[in-house]
């Protein structure tokens, strides 16, 4: 057991004064008095490494605090608490071993270095005793990591499904508010600061990807490899998808699923999906964030708030930095450890059964239904509702809904039916979720 | 510092096996193998005291386990935790302060005990540096008091606003979708288990006054008095409130309100209230609960779950148990402390600012709307909307949306107001929320 804190206060080292760096700074100097009232200690930023000293930022902050030497920080013995705030992999995962490997404790909100290489720190800080906190790594200022490895931690999870992307919700929101096509609205969410200039990491489903598998790794307490998680992004939505998707009683989402199967094996997924206008995410709009975790013994639970942003994001690393110091006041600093003591494949997408959603565009002649409904049926695909559009007089858009049918089946099929000469182009395919 | 534990297991005790105590032991047993992995420890369950030793029971149990004598479990030198799962304060009350002056670690999910008489038990513990934790005491299996204590406790929080009694949520879902009027949901609600034969705990509110008394203290840094909360029920509701509440754009839910007042003080509150039908509380339905947390970082926040049951409130319960555990394995018992550092003072009602929605029964006669609203006037009350209904031909419904105003200044109006010959009755007013 690690000896009893001695200091008069905790020491903050910061790495990164970006966007969340802000924020963490601002909460941890705005409400200083009473965060030393609930700890019993007063927390004190001892030192904050940036890129560039010299740039105004949205905070104030005493510049005597400020280096342009990461290592001025994690070299610093004052530092009890490292945050590190940075992003990405490179040099983050470089700092945050070195902070471990000198002891201090580490604060992170950085998804893509717990995904891709989380597994070494969290080793590093297992073997040191050491905390290696990361709850503002998923879905911004909603606990979610905390009451999954807590509150809920007597539950064997079942589903962990979230909307865990606010930029790519909030173009949905607007698409289907504002039946507007995804160029338009993404250019807009570029000028309102909502999407970066290379919006890739969002639309392309990376960002989700990444807090999927820590939410599953928790989920279902088995590492998830990131790469092995499918992703698909939201770039082939149309405008057209939404509308036909609302006439079938739908919204859709692009969605983060874990689940736990009954043979042992995981499903870990990212795509967009449509959601029944009544289920419990559906009306999770604009940048908003929710992530819904089904329990055995607690049902549905759902969290939602604000997924990213200076204030939300800040309140996760606060949160975090605020369990380190009772840790660290009680002498039980990595008193939570890794649970991921499962070793779990991740099934295959061609083997994941669900409903689908498939739009066409077919010339209006004779037979086409039969032709193409002819080939579902061959690979057992049940029709469960369809809805056919005549548009510039020889072209017809069909819209299928599919029974359950593994993604393999409808991938053959659809291969298939693309080269039906009575097919123009399979526009679509979109899995519906419960 | 505590020594670091040394025994080969984890013993847990517990007193009462009814609705709650079920599900935890269900929960445990379950998922033990799970559960250890996780903790790094055996938990085992060591007795549990009941009242009638030979009740048939919806969970399997050792019947070795069980005893009708309470001091079996609370002076067992075996059981480390006790799980008080008996409810009401006496004799819990008596048995938790038993078992902390053992030196035990306590679970409990009771919210009368801990609203009303929580302060010694928790002077107690801190005392003694041990655990007495209770996420089980208000909403059920939805994480709601470990986020606000860790999770968002870097925020001040400015408000706390829930649907936290399910019943009362059932019944006004009944009421609004199925046209009924309250005697007879609330039959159907006794018949499937929903509601409790003296139903008054729910009805009135008191369930609901004991969590926001809780949940405020916690958000606000302040011991509420229970007493000073407060309460009305949701008895004077009648559909007719729903259906008009409806016309003008909103739902009727029975809510608890905690607000941070700039002045220091704080409201604590519950009472029916009309909510847009677009705020996030709006869609809480049947038995669910939902919280919403509005915190000065991290904005509003959402936690929705099941407020009640046997699976649900054993989730939360077990939650706690293994943060105990976990605390008993690293020496840290008592790690957070009793955050009410602050003596703030409740608002009394009379100034409490809200919109209100105001029902009255009149005269269908001239110069009434002239008459009344005149009355308004002398009390700066401003009008916002009105509905006007004439039934029986010489009666007439008036509905009355007002801008904020005093508590004090509708209550004197309305006071004048019926004594007005041409008003039969003032038939309700409502409180809005936004």
């Amino acid at each position: 057991m690690a000896p009893a804190f001695q200091k008069p206060f905790i020491g903050i080292g910061i790495l990164g004064l970006g966007v969340v760096g802000s924020g963490t700074v601002d909460l941890l100097q705005r409400n200083q008095a009473e965060l030393e009232k609930k700890i019993g200690i007063p927390i004190q930023i001892r030192r904050i490494a940036v890129r560039n000293l010299h740039k105004q930022r949205s905070v104030q902050v005493n510049p005597a605090l400020l280096t342009d030497n990461p290592y001025e920080v994690l070299d610093d013995p004052e530092n009890d608490i490292i945050c590190e705030l940075i992003g990405g992999i490179n040099p983050a995962h470089k700092y945050v071993m070195h902070a471990l490997k000198q002891g201090k404790q580490v604060v992170t909100a950085n998804k893509e270095m717990m995904a891709k290489s989380g597994h070494d720190l969290m080793h590093e800080a297992a073997h040191r005793k050491l905390d290696l906190l990361f709850e503002g790594s998923v879905a911004g200022g909603i606990p979610i990591i905390q009451p999954m490895k807590n509150a809920l931690a007597g539950n064997l999870v079942q589903e962990v499904v979230g909307i865990i992307n606010g930029t790519t919700n909030y173009i949905l929101t607007r698409m289907s508010k504002d039946m507007a096509d995804l160029p338009d609205v993404l250019l807009e969410a570029q000028k309102l600061g909502y999407a970066e200039a290379d919006p890739s990491s969002d639309i392309d489903g990376y960002d989700a990807q990444y807090k999927i598998a820590i939410l599953s790794s928790i989920a279902f307490t088995s590492r998830v490899n990131v790469n092995d998680v499918y992703v698909e992004g939201i770039r082939s939505l149309a405008q057209k998808d939404i509308a036909y998707a609302r006439e079938l009683g739908y919204c859709i989402k692009l969605v983060g699923i874990g689940k736990r199967l009954p043979d042992g094996r995981m499903q870990v997924r990212v795509h967009p999906a449509l959601l029944p206008v009544s289920h419990p995410l559906a009306a999770t709009s604009d940048v908003y964030n929710a992530v819904l975790v089904k329990g055995d013994s607690v049902g549905d639970v759902m969290f939602y708030g604000r997924g990213a942003g200076s204030g939300p994001t800040g309140s996760a690393v606060v949160g975090d930095i605020l369990d380190t110091c009772r840790n660290l006041k009680a002498g039980s600093t990595g008193r939570v450890v890794c649970t991921c003591f499962e070793k779990r494949d991740i099934q295959p997408m061609d083997e994941v059964e669900t409903r689908h959603y498939i739009r066409m565009s077919v010339q209006d002649r004779p037979r086409v239904l039969a032709a193409i409904s002819g080939v579902f049926g061959d690979y057992n695909i049940n029709i469960e509702a369809m809805i056919q559009k005549t548009i510039y007089g020889r072209q017809t858009d069909i819209v299928w809904l599919m029974h359950e049918a593994p993604g393999k089946a409808i991938r053959e099929a659809l291969q298939i039916i693309q080269n039906l000469d009575v097919v123009v182009e399979i526009s679509n395919w979109i899995r519906v979720e419960e």
